[in-house]
């Protein structure tokens, strides 16, 4: 199944995407896309639908974010071997765990707003996981069994924010905007490997990164595994599992982000995003 | 006012402690201590009852965070001038900022998990501040208006999954239970200087910390206006803002939590909190 929520920002419904392209109306059975909606109780519920008997959804809404309740939004860091060398650092030993603040989730297709005093936003497409059932100290082996599904998020990062202004990533990976997700919310029957997706972006048409998550040096698996060693991850939260090079910061020159330049990113299989910088 | 949650964890029910300290039920007036419920119109709704005509809490209920639906969990490291010095480093040259991840946050009373593999668990105890106002590029003459109130934080942390595991200081600060809040909040009203609140922590009855938010770095106005700049703040979103010397890290030789080991800790005016340490 397709998941997505559509409506004005904070007030979005929860829909599926029909065989036809069209959007359908889930909230008669589900609230929302959020915590139980996501589980595999709540999935088998939205699969058990006729679909056709759902209300067809006229127009062309506006698409939220495809997940709701999202407690934790946690990034990894250099987890591609490429774009690790093209930012002149070493494969970690083992993931980076970043968070970025859940207020920066928006919709796929929202502007994203570069901040005040910003000179080196950037951008990074990634490949989403939905965590659907909470795990805590789970194996490898468990650990797909507790992704509801996948999604395209844009990982937008302020470059001195980021490294140049004391501390931790977090400080420019948070801004408001800065985490697009979506368009839809793909359930994890439908990906038969998260480890063999094209996945790509374009900043004014032109491509920019170009990479298969089959370069990511650590799995969806190891990855849900690993960081249920150190948290729970329960359903709504976000993992984003790193990027592939092309990154602005990566290029000579290194090229950033301003008012008026478009993003377009996709993953094969989970859709596309397209996102217009303006000033915030 | 002092305001809390009580009940069992999840199904915690709004309270505030009454002139007797008797816990009085606030449910009649706000569904939850979260989001409306901070804003100054819902403090002002609260404020406005009659405090004896509330129902009566029975007994010595558990208490719960006194803030419910946290967004952020936002911490700032290495604000205390003899805690940076403690740790062998400079104070940074502005706020290094870090997240907790929301699921870490408990009652502040309940046990703290000791984490599989943690060796080098340790305490923090500091100062939180729960916004009450969104609060997006404010100005430090403005940062005020934007706080609900005060709490008592414990910033429990392992140093080795911080430090030592590659990477960023949240896969050492966001473990289950790793963030006991309360036992209220404490509306901003009732604390005429943030900057001037003596706050300890001992183990197992030995006083460890002891020191004063007079020696925070970046105090409490400096840190809304300075966080706005990088992200909205919401209603129910935690900024916790450093800590004191006395951190185990910081004794010679280090000394770490082990289970059975017990945390009190308090700061004057905002209550006490008690945490025993048991293996996760």
């Amino acid at each position: 199944m397709k998941l997505l929520r559509y409506g004005e920002p904070g007030a979005e419904k929860p829909g599926m995407l029909g065989p036809d392209g069209e959007i359908r109306d889930i909230s008669s059975l589900v609230p929302d896309l959020s915590g139980d909606a996501l589980t595999p109780e709540g999935l088998a519920r939205i699969a058990g639908a006729d679909v056709s008997s759902l209300p067809l959804v006229e127009g062309s809404p506006r698409l939220g974010p495809p997940v709701a309740g999202t407690g934790k939004f946690i990034c990894i860091g250099l987890n591609y071997s490429d774009h690790a060398a093209e930012t002149g650092q070493k494969v970690p030993p083992e993931p980076i765990i970043f968070m970025k603040a859940s207020s920066a989730i928006c919709g796929p297709n929202d502007a994203v707003r570069i901040p005040r005093g910003s000179e080196k936003t950037d951008w990074e497409v990634e490949l989403a996981v939905i965590i659907g059932k909470t795990a805590k100290y789970v194996s490898e082996e468990e650990a797909m069994d507790h992704v509801a599904g996948y999604c395209v998020a844009n990982d937008v990062s302020e470059r001195a924010f980021q490294t140049e202004r004391a501390g931790q990533w977090t400080k420019g990976k948070s801004c408001d905007t800065f985490g697009p997700v979506g368009p839809w919310l793909v359930t994890a029957d439908e990906v038969s490997d998260p480890q063999a997706l094209p996945l790509w972006l374009k900043v004014n048409g032109e491509t920019v990164q170009d990479g298969t998550t089959g370069t990511m040096v650590y799995g969806v698996r190891h990855l849900i595994s690993y960081l249920s060693q150190f948290m729970s991850l329960q359903p709504g939260d976000i993992i984003s599992t790193g990027t592939p090079p092309g990154v602005g910061m990566g290029l000579k020159p290194p090229r950033y982000l301003k008012a008026g330049d478009v993003m377009e990113l996709g993953i094969e299989g989970l859709g596309e995003q397209r996102q217009e910088c303006v000033p915030d």
